[in-house]
């Protein structure tokens, strides 16, 4: 279905209605096509060279979902895929979902309706296929021979107390959107059409972005209090996202199917945000690095100095401490690797202690993961003071495949090239 | 303190950033006095006859906590509630939390920070008091004798499956803004307020709100794909909410403290989603009674025309079923109830058979609970077919002071009149 053709969520609401009183005594209805300019405007395309939902200025909400491949039927999963890329593009376009034949009252509805009549709010859904995939068990797919070498599960960092509930899938969606109904009527209506195909594993509300991935952005803050991600990767530096993000044809021979695209590393960081907050003010700007204000590194100047390692304090001690979080993660203290950043902030309630259950769900685009996430998490996770207030509670990583063109369905270079 | 004299979050960051150079060795540094006029652009008056966060066009986000008081010092529970109204006042206005006393590197900060720089975005914080308060343990607070006679905990309906770690609580905190990052921090630091004489005991994220409370406002749509409350209580017609929300001052003779309160009554009802999207739209509409485009009574019209509940079709039945959700709980079957619904949608992940933990965060605002709530409910869990596609599984009562003036706190003719 091309751009444009479909159903808009705002034309739905107002011709709908005409058709109510008509409902009432059974008789199906037809809804008009769309030509609404509302659409457009904070619509991105969904078709393109990368996947959407990734160097995009990162949107406010997030709403994460892994799931399990249930059929073992090869053509099942594609037709899965070739579901979801018609439903993407359609919710995208701020569109109701649509499968095909008219809406009736006898049978259930192609879209579950909780976002009609909202424009498209900026969504973006990327998909990523995790390890498992691609042998377990075994080869149930076809696939092993072109699983990526470098789509390994994460290693065992110290510290690690992963809930399996809450790591690895199959299959990752991430639907991000300035309006967060927007985003779980995405992944609502994705999982609803993989009924009998995959079933929901884990899911995940951010309710607030905490990266910045345009230099037209501001850069928000975590649930510390600081500012986070200033030193991100962004969209406007293609050469950086050439170098650090997309994949590149000859990275992989036998994973050809994956260049323009990137791996994802997801983790849900619980964050103990109660000691934290009696922590004093000093010490927390030691352990991150920064000031809390405004997020200019402790060597000084303003957030987007970079900082000095080397600059002492009048007590002959650095004054950004070598074990801070911004030295441990700096680019210099790790061969040069840097990520793309895309996380969010969330609060699921509290434990059974009375500490609110929140934190970070850190979301990373990278072209190598062995290089530029495992080395530094392992460093970060043994040497890093702030591990002292945080634990990583999730973990999933996923191949996330190069864009596609109308007609193409997302993942097929993998199935068919 | 009075309004505009504290520190805005907005200036804190650019004056803040001054200071930093001398954060590095250690000094103090000072923010300065708000003078921001975006401060009073989004910000509703904490001060009135009534608290703000019943009536106020409903905000699209929110965070709910209730707390334990663990203290078993009268003394020390004013204290707190005087903390928390300091505290309040200032966060709706878009300060940072001051607790007085200069900000210094030594000591941890008054304020969390993860709000720095951000408006006021409509927060609205409104406390009430639960029934354990006033008696449980026994008397601890001197307070039973005031107890409210209408604040008693709801009793058990048909179909309820109560999660006793999500249900009930001292104290109740609703903060609701259209920023979830002002609304998530304002909870978290009421709660950091907290230490020591009282603790949190549940929290619930609403991502987005199912209620409109002003005729300003488009009816926002639920979990199920309708339009929710076309029927709610607006805050443009005084008369009805001098009806049906506040508690006038002979409602209670024993409870004159509450008078210009309201009851505030909260349900977690979790919605099978998975089923009801397998639902025929023709039977979902025979459920609610309403058409899912528009939300039109099924007897026709457009939204806020009235339901004709004689009205036949041609089969000779009537066209609105009369077990469905729009009869059940319209007042003229529950001797004229009305309810102030301010109910948002929430996504807590998903539960171990991988359907979403998904549903509708209920909260309503009445004078009386016996008469408004509780012959309404009871109702429904027998009778509606909704019921097959929901649960409740939490809840809570709380009695809702009035509003206070600047130099009260927030309870205080609880306490002292």
């Amino acid at each position: 279905m091309g751009a444009g053709t479909g159903i808009s969520r705002r034309q739905a609401l107002g011709l709908a209605g005409a058709g109510v009183a008509a409902a009432g005594v059974g008789t199906s209805y037809v809804l008009a096509r769309d030509d609404d300019a509302h659409a457009a405007a904070d619509a991105y395309p969904f078709h393109g060279e990368h996947q959407a939902g990734i160097v995009t200025p990162a949107q406010d909400r997030l709403y994460f979902a892994t799931f399990d491949v249930t059929t073992r039927a090869r053509s099942e999963l594609v037709a899965l895929l070739q579901r979801w890329t018609d439903a993407a593009e359609q919710l995208t376009r701020g569109e109701l979902v649509d499968t095909g034949g008219a809406t009736t009252l006898n049978a259930p509805a192609a879209d579950t309706g909780e976002a009609i009549g909202l424009p498209p709010s900026g969504l973006t859904i990327t998909f990523g296929f995790g390890p498992t995939l691609f042998r377990d068990p075994r080869d149930r797919f076809g696939l092993t021979d072109r699983q990526p070498a470098l789509l390994q599960r994460l290693p065992h960092f110290p510290a690690d107390n992963l809930d399996p509930r809450r790591s690895d899938g199959d299959v990752c969606i991430q639907a991000c959107a300035n309006d967060p109904q927007v985003a779980v009527h995405a992944i609502r209506n994705l999982s609803k059409l993989a009924f009998g195909a995959a079933a929901l594993r884990w899911a995940e509300l951010g309710f607030g972005r905490t990266s910045s991935t345009s230099t037209s952005q501001q850069t928000p803050r975590n649930l510390f209090g600081f500012k986070d991600g200033t030193a991100n990767l962004k969209a406007e530096n293609a050469a950086d996202l050439q170098q650090h993000v997309w994949v590149a044809p000859g990275d992989d021979p036998r994973s050809g199917w994956l260049a323009g695209g990137s791996y994802l590393v997801a983790r849900r960081i619980r964050m103990f945000i109660e000691p934290w907050d009696r922590t004093s003010l000093g010490e927390q700007q030691q352990l991150i690095g920064r000031d809390r204000a405004e997020g200019a590194p402790l060597s000084g100047g303003t957030e987007f100095t970079e900082p000095d390692f080397d600059s002492m304090g009048e007590d002959g001690k650095p004054l950004i401490d070598t074990a801070s979080h911004v030295t441990l993660a700096h680019p210099s203290r790790n061969k040069g690797a840097r990520l793309l950043r895309r996380g969010y902030n969330f609060a699921d309630g509290n434990d059974d202690l009375g500490r609110l259950d929140a934190g970070l769900f850190f979301l990373a685009y990278v072209r190598d993961p062995a290089r530029q996430y495992i080395p530094m998490q392992n460093s970060l996770s043994k040497n890093d003071g702030l591990m002292e207030y945080l634990q990583h509670t999730g973990s999933g990583i996923f191949a996330v495949p190069p864009g596609i063109e109308p007609g193409e369905y997302v993942g097929q270079r993998l199935f068919e090239a």
